[in-house]
């Protein structure tokens, strides 16, 4: 399968990302697990996004168990975490409030403990999961090449920064990517200068919720009627499944998006890979921009 | 008349430039088209803005036919067009959606194009008219370098794009202008960014609808009326009709914008040239700005 | 008491500045100015901020009367002061509607001004007092440039700025703060891109209305209301005024800003400079952010 350059000569993950975000809602086994991950492998589907507070700060355990079954999988996968939010949980009784921590003591302190979840010497990639506004760039910056010189994390990124959180951090360290909402029901990214500024630095986006938490399959709103109608007219066009569509036509921004895919079903990992062979036009791009918008362009 | 470069040492336009956008509407024989030409010449009124889709994709050839009538204006005079819109017409039946097409292939196909159409060898300015989503920056790039060898477009620029857009494709080949709305019923470039940024690259905006599609003159709204009143009182402190006082407002920001005045009746070009002649004081300025935005400044 | 450099290897202020804004309303003789003086720089106060329309024009002519009592304080202390508006005002006959005014000539003028009502030969810190849609960048810079070889002024700097707008005038001339404002009441420099821009450049904001003009203690509002009671309870946990624990608050910022306090109580002055001491925990900070947002972070 395909794999994606996040900055040119830098990290390469496989297009399609894997997300571990519902693990613990899946109520598997430690071989289910095991099971999930290799077919994912098999499919091309070589890296896994984590953080570490999903599934109340348990999926990432809950990973790393199934990765101890067969260890050598590590070096066919690429693994994704983030840190800097702390979440209100019996896992973590010193929080009182739901609030950001971006400090060198945090930041390090959560990587070595993502480090002993996954039973894995080394991420291949570190996120700040959201922009802080108490956040150190000077300190973030110390902690990221202290965890880089140590080889425990090998490139680092953010996830939800706004292009001036984005440029404020990357004048202080290589940022790789910035993960964001993107989909046919989220197009502000398109408009707010975000994806300008990720290909004006040529650094590929990762995108969560390419499908709208499912919404572009069950929302009932008049936008969402509006924009799955269209999709489903195009999707027959290219004799392909609806989320393979709208995988295709996130796949199409010029700035490189890799699309996660949260499913524990194959078949839906499927259809994301399947986007990878789909060619839309131009006009395909702007039919479904104009369903979710409701007008033409200018 | 007044020349402004529209960056450093690069491309000179006059400083008031006319406008082809309605042509088509006047409904004017060859020679009623090659005066108006002429007229706008004798006037110093050399440059002349024009886009593929203008009359439906109709414009730029009936002014071709008219410069066909005297081919030695053409070194007299600064053709501006652009390209990257895609409407739906009888004379494009492929089109099937409004959409936005700034491939290098519609770019280079487009510019061909406009190149029969006004039967001239270059442009002396391409524009992309609105900013797309899609567009990858790389690519246009490649287009306008390749354009630029040939010899058939001069120089380069972008129109509608905000400053993060500009700020994409600039870092991959340089733009000489930003063509923007600016008017005193349209403010939001004084504001957001768009002038700023462009006073910064020492880069000119040209600006359309600056009398906002004649509103200044007819529209009933409370703000426009306040608008108007305070243009009138103003245009007669100076002498002047309220048009010159309006293109006399625009002139009067630090960004050196170049207005464009899309007439057929030369009194009106007359009164736009008129206005290089007219000195505002900063309070006159703040006057028409306060007038607009219902309230003095902060 | 702590000082702080505004951008590393540049001018010094006392971390906490003493707003003259108010200076008139107090009503006070010469002899009980200086004595307010006085006791500022013995608290480490030193830095002292104007703006030639404090007072409708008449604040730096108070305080000057104050420094003439005891010329030598002049040493001693920081003056900041602004220039660039011009109210409407029985001691600026010629103006006839707010307006602001950037021009070279204005600059000098309004410095020198302040220069014969402050009674001293420099100012510490110039700073534009709100960014105007004309400012012309190269021609301030001008100014900034005479003034500074002339010695008088040291540096320069802005107030109320975007970052659109600091960027433009910062690229033509160096500039060591952004005076903004920030409180509990107004989260906006946080999320609009203004501090992380500062951040980025190593600038330290200065502050203006660190209590929200009070309505920290008075406004009845849901919001402020909900506020103040999260105030209340973290101030009884530091053993501290609500007062210092609003300073406390701002002071986290990494931006490293300055906050300014302007009243004629020496009492709360104490409060402020107190708040040096105070340490807050990220997520006694991220209570007050939640507190005035409504909501958790996301």
């Amino acid at each position: 399968m395909t794999h994606t350059e996040l900055k040119p000569g830098k990290l390469k993950l496989s297009t399609i990302v894997a997300g571990a975000w519902r693990m613990a809602d899946w109520n598997w086994n430690p071989q289910d697990r095991l099971h999930w991950i290799e077919q994912c492998i098999e499919r091309g589907v070589t890296s896994f996004d984590h953080a570490d507070i999903y599934g109340n700060y348990s999926v990432e355990g809950l990973f790393g168990e199934a990765l101890a079954l067969n260890p050598e999988l590590r070096n066919q996968m690429q693994l994704v975490s983030k840190c800097g939010i702390k979440l209100i949980s019996d896992r973590r009784p010193e929080h009182r409030i739901k609030s950001y921590d971006h400090s060198k003591k945090h930041i390090i302190w959560s990587v070595e403990n993502s480090l002993r979840e996954l039973r894995t010497d080394r991420l291949d990639l570190l996120l700040l999961h959201r922009p802080s506004p108490l956040m150190q760039a000077d300190e973030v910056a110390e902690a990221f090449s202290e965890l880089q010189q140590q080889g425990k994390v090998l490139a680092f990124g953010v996830s939800n920064f706004t292009p001036h959180q984005f440029d404020l951090l990357n004048s202080r360290f290589e940022l790789v990517t910035n993960q964001i909402e993107l989909s046919p029901l989220h197009l502000d990214p398109l408009h707010d200068g975000t994806l300008d500024q990720l290909q004006k630095e040529r650094v590929a986006p990762m995108v969560w919720s390419p499908l709208a938490q499912g919404r572009i399959f069950t929302d009932s709103g008049e936008r969402s009627v509006r924009v799955r109608l269209t999709l489903e007219r195009l999707a027959n066009e290219h004799g392909v499944s609806v989320a393979t569509l709208v995988y295709a036509w996130i796949l199409k921004h010029p700035s490189r998006p890799l699309p996660i895919t949260g499913s524990q079903r194959m078949q839906v990992i499927n259809e994301a890979v399947q986007a990878l062979n789909v060619q839309l036009s131009e006009q395909d791009w702007f039919e479904v921009w104009q369903a979710s918008q409701g007008h033409e362009v200018p």
